[in-house]
């Protein structure tokens, strides 16, 4: 029960795949112990410039002789407009005082710089000649998708709603990750608008299934044998899991996060587009609280990660938990920090154990 | 795998509760069809008065002898503001217009009758001794639930989160529905705000299941022997299943309902408040579109569900489903016309193939 195709595909002896969470939380150490427990470990490269993306690639073979991804960001286009930047500061100003960072320099992103970074992350892709590589927030062209192929390299779109789904088959990709409402992070809607592709798993799984005829990965709130179980009941082949795994021991998660993951019990999470401009799932903070009345008029995706940048990264420096992005799925109640070994095994044996 | 202390408690062969859908739906005819079929039948009697109530429990008990149960509504606190009325009814005259029905009388609730009808449907569940009672929009009384015990009642409370599945069994009652954000229908929520209360089933049960001791049926979005066996991997003792059995020849859903339900394949459900007062999702219709501006000044639940009764009325009986409430889970897509006993058998025979 399992092993599949899509764990032949992937060469991995578990049905488990580390989600892919940008910003410092996927080290090399932590994607390669992944990936050595029979797992499949991910590096999110979302915010790596090529170079970084080069460099850790080539970290993560040296300590792992198994399969492992990547994860880019598709790049959606934005303009920046001077007034809702300026806006967003207003709100921000009293923040940057408070944290002491008064006068740093905040570069705006453009789009043909973004666009020409992600040209070149798949370029790095491609003569690394990295085993998978996923991609959120919309699908690569087809002929990107067709190179990948050409090399050996797997491809995996992320999806939120049936309709992505049949768009990230159509494309010629070789796996779906379909993302529950459940989920941690960003949300990788790309069709349909957010609010409508909030769908559950258990509601989400079937239907895609149904759908289309490329292997299916279930992620969002999984954390146990008893997720894993449910996800393959459904007709997942494989679960992707971010909370679960973030409060590992080696994962590159700040302290201060992993323990307000671990604290959040009988907490719910939020929805916010606060961070980044674009929704995500996360712990409730002071950021969060404070800045929900202006979630409407906040810039887009990346402008506002832009913007709060200085910010988030002050508040980490500070071990202060209140204005980091605490990304995490529904199910935070549930997880425990242990080594990714002990994850690993746990969650297998759970799952031996439900369906003995 | 399918026979558990929740099966034997309420008696059922299979562990499957059809649920108890206000408002016409569940006809004498289907309850006792689907409990005759191993399965538990529920009668919706949120918006019944006692004297409805009684009837049709007696109705029931004629057609079958096996159990079956009622679902009563708590009343929440509520006032009629004159202002709120008044604006509310401003946007809805057009269709009164629209339906050719100006002019009929609007009789407003006010809590105290509300109140008083509730303790009634309570009396006549007692007198007819009926096997299972469930509610919904909070817990009933401890004296109420220790009546209930005495009389060898079972009770079954509905909760949207941890917090309020743990008060459901502190007050004594036997069984939690953890109604899961997949769901169609009225949300479930009595203690936290309608957005935090949207967790998904993977995240929902497997957090409930450790936190409280009693039996956990899983609601929302279930429409298989897929959906079966993944809440019962997830710790769920039991499925309860609205839409899947809304669709049913047997229902007594409205032709147009079943068929909305039916064509709806790839529109994603929304939830709205602008039928009721209270949260509540289904399929996109006329109404919850144009409506939606409005959303945040409707008058609370059940004031805005009276102003509206008669559009819904007047809408299912020219055959239009523009006006009507037309709930339904994030599994629409799934449904199927086929008889009660086509459904469970259909259900039953997926679920052992998956776990064979």
């Amino acid at each position: 029960m399992f092993t599949n195709e899509l764990t032949n595909l992937l060469k991995i002896d578990y049905p488990i795949i580390q989600a892919p969470m940008a910003g410092g939380i996927t080290t090399s150490e932590f994607v390669a112990s992944v990936s050595n427990n029979g797992a499949l470990g991910m590096i999110g490269a979302g915010y790596m410039s090529p170079i970084q993306l080069r460099e850790q690639i080539r970290e993560v073979k040296h300590l792992t002789s198994k399969n492992f991804g990547v994860n880019l960001f598709v790049p959606n286009q934005f303009e920046v407009m001077e007034n809702e930047v300026e806006i967003a500061n207003s709100f921000l100003s009293r923040y940057l005082e408070e944290l002491n960072i008064q006068g740093e320099k905040i570069t705006l992103p453009n789009f043909e710089n973004a666009f020409q970074s992600y040209r070149e992350q798949i370029q790095v892709v491609i003569e690394e000649k990295v085993p998978i590589c996923s991609f959120t927030f919309g699908v690569p062209t087809a002929d990107v998708v067709a190179q990948f192929k050409l090399q050996g390299i797997i491809s995996v779109g992320t999806a939120t709603t049936v309709a992505e789904a049949i768009c990230i088959e159509k494309i010629g990709m070789d796996a779906v990750v379909v993302q529950g409402s459940e989920a941690g992070g960003h949300r990788g809607n790309f069709i349909r608008a957010h609010e409508e592709s909030l769908i559950g798993l258990m509601s989400l799984i079937p239907q895609v299934v149904d759908f289309v005829s490329i292997p299916v990965i279930a992620a969002g709130g999984v954390m146990d044998g008893r997720g894993l179980t449910a996800a393959l009941c459904l007709g997942a082949k494989a679960i992707q899991m971010g909370t679960a795994f973030l409060t590992c021991e080696e994962s590159g998660a700040h302290p201060v996060y992993k323990e307000a993951i671990m604290e959040s019990a009988g907490e719910e999470t939020t929805l916010t587009r606060t961070f980044s401009g674009k929704w995500a799932r996360g712990i409730k903070n002071r950021f969060t609280k404070e800045m929900e009345e202006h979630e409407g008029i906040v810039p887009t995706f990346p402008i506002q990660n832009a913007l709060t940048q200085s910010i988030r990264k002050a508040s980490a420096k500070q071990n202060n938990k209140d204005f980091m992005s605490l990304w995490s799925g529904q199910s935070a109640i549930l997880a425990r920090v242990e080594t990714v070994e002990e994850l690993v095994q746990r969650v297998m044996n759970e799952a031996r154990k439900i369906l003995r």
